[in-house]
């Protein structure tokens, strides 16, 4: 069993990979849900649905969120009627939060409720929340506390961050299959996401990094960091505020205590020598993926690196 | 002011036409909401629903539901999510729905949310649910209660109706306006909707029927009941049910302890005569309405009767 920790954007595309390289009931995904919001009065969970719209290869690849050709008549009609519309949703893409919401207020779990929609979309890699109790990623910033989607999408993340904490991850146990995923995975890969708020998240709730520490399966993280920056979103930031420098070194170090393999990129060669000296193997890869094809060549090397180190740990 | 007491379908049309021969500041419509029912997680009031879409002239013509121009793309994707969709909601309509939930859910009552919706829709009639308490009409059959969206839309009300009840409607309280509205009324109104599940629901609500009785205003109806027969819906069956005949004299019944004026269609000339005996008012009309101007005009005609009436009564 392969098992990937993952946010949405970067991280949904190596899934997608993985999924077209590895046998669906040998995949597991594990998916962070500090993200998650309630919005309309509808239960969110933004990375949960990009992994799943990734793996039913619906995922829209000219926005990075949502389903492909959805429509957005419904939100224009939520503004004519005075609703917030600052986050997003698409006609489509509301029957999974509405199918979603009515499932959970039914008295079904959150894992219980993605693997039903996962079923649905025809999805038969095993997703799970990170957790089925409320974790919520919290922006502190100068102007108040903010949860990850006020910060991220309504303030396009332009704002200066004080500190990030998660909200209820204290309390929250690991969702159903989590911890036992871990620690009889082959390989564990974590996803290409940010490390303090789509990894960090997963990493908060009790028990899961302890796994990680204990596991026999190599852990191997593919980087979201190239030339020093994040591919997308805020992860340089956020990196530099929790004392790690917004380069592979600080993915290496966010992850030190579990990490057996590192892959960056290409365009880090040079700085990836310098990583080299402990017991951490880095590697380099073309870790930007456009194509289909992309993610599919990072996901056989990532597999195959993962098995590897995995092999050489036993 | 003028009121009128209305239900969805045919009470809408009437409505929409009195929006268009009285000033909308002159204008109170009281409406059922025995019909709501919580689909999807989300409260829909069917009723509340048309007769703002009917006021904002966007009521789908069609379809004699929901707004025109709609899209029902969402509702596809619940089907394949596995979710009930029976019960149809358009893709802009849906907005109406996830806004009123959502500001219910903020502590609203429903007239609060109806005005604001009315509002946001470009409606100033005033618009006023009949009640802010949960009232739901239930339907008993051989099969079993089933609410009156399961007995009409996922039934098509072809099941034998054994009885029918008013769920909370002895602890309801009439919402804020609709006691003063009928009591200062110059004339009141009750549109051609089902006198069992549509009006009836109204009149069940504490202290509504002893204000009709008491108004100095003039009470007139236009009755659903064309030939026989319901102009839509289930009327017919329902009001036989109750040991009223299906015909004008059954409405003349329904409304008998406060009815001073019927209009009947054309088509019932010869019935006409029969009920004229006692102090009750029968006018005829053509109350079909299938343009505009056919509602306008019916709307005319009601309101000079009405008010004619009134006047006579003071």
């Amino acid at each position: 069993m392969i098992v990937v920790l993952t946010g949405g954007t970067g991280g949904a595309k190596l899934v997608q990979g993985l999924d077209h390289v590895v046998r669906p009931e040998n995949l597991t995904v594990i998916v962070n849900t500090g993200d998650d919001i309630d919005w309309w009065g509808l239960h969110i969970s933004p990375d949960v649905d990009s992994v799943l719209y990734a793996l039913a290869d619906a995922l829209s690849a000219e926005r990075g969120w949502g389903l492909e050709n959805d429509s957005f008549r419904c939100l224009e009609r939520m503004a004519r009627l005075g609703q917030p519309t600052w986050f997003s949703l698409g006609d489509l893409d509301l029957a999974t939060h509405l199918a979603r919401t009515n499932l959970l207020r039914g008295g079904k779990s959150l894992s219980a409720v993605t693997a039903e929609l996962a079923h649905r979309m025809g999805v038969r890699t095993q997703v799970l929340p990170m957790s089925d109790d409320r974790v919520a990623t919290m922006i502190e910033t100068p102007a108040g506390t903010l949860n990850f989607q006020e910060y991220f999408v309504h303030k396009r993340h332009q704002v200066e961050v004080r500190a990030v904490h998660f909200d209820g991850a204290d309390q929250a146990r690991p969702a159903p299959g989590v911890i036992e995923g871990i620690e009889s995975a082959e390989a564990v890969i974590l996803a290409p996401s940010n490390p303090v708020t789509s990894i960090g998240p997963i990493l908060a709730v009790p028990g899961i990094r302890d796994a990680l520490r204990r596991t026999s399966a190599s852990v191997t993280a593919v980087s979201p960091i190239v030339g020093g920056a994040a591919v997308s979103g805020p992860a340089a930031v956020l990196m530099r505020r929790k004392g790690w420098p917004s380069t592979i070194a600080g993915v290496a170090q966010a992850y030190e205590d579990f990490l057996d393999v590192l892959i960056v990129d290409l365009a880090d060669h040079a700085d990836a020598d310098h990583l080299r000296e402990g017991d951490l193997h880095v590697l380099c890869a073309n870790t930007i993926m456009k194509s289909l094809e992309d993610k599919q060549e990072l996901a056989r090397f990532t597999l195959h690196a993962a098995l590897q180190a995995s092999g050489a740990k036993v």
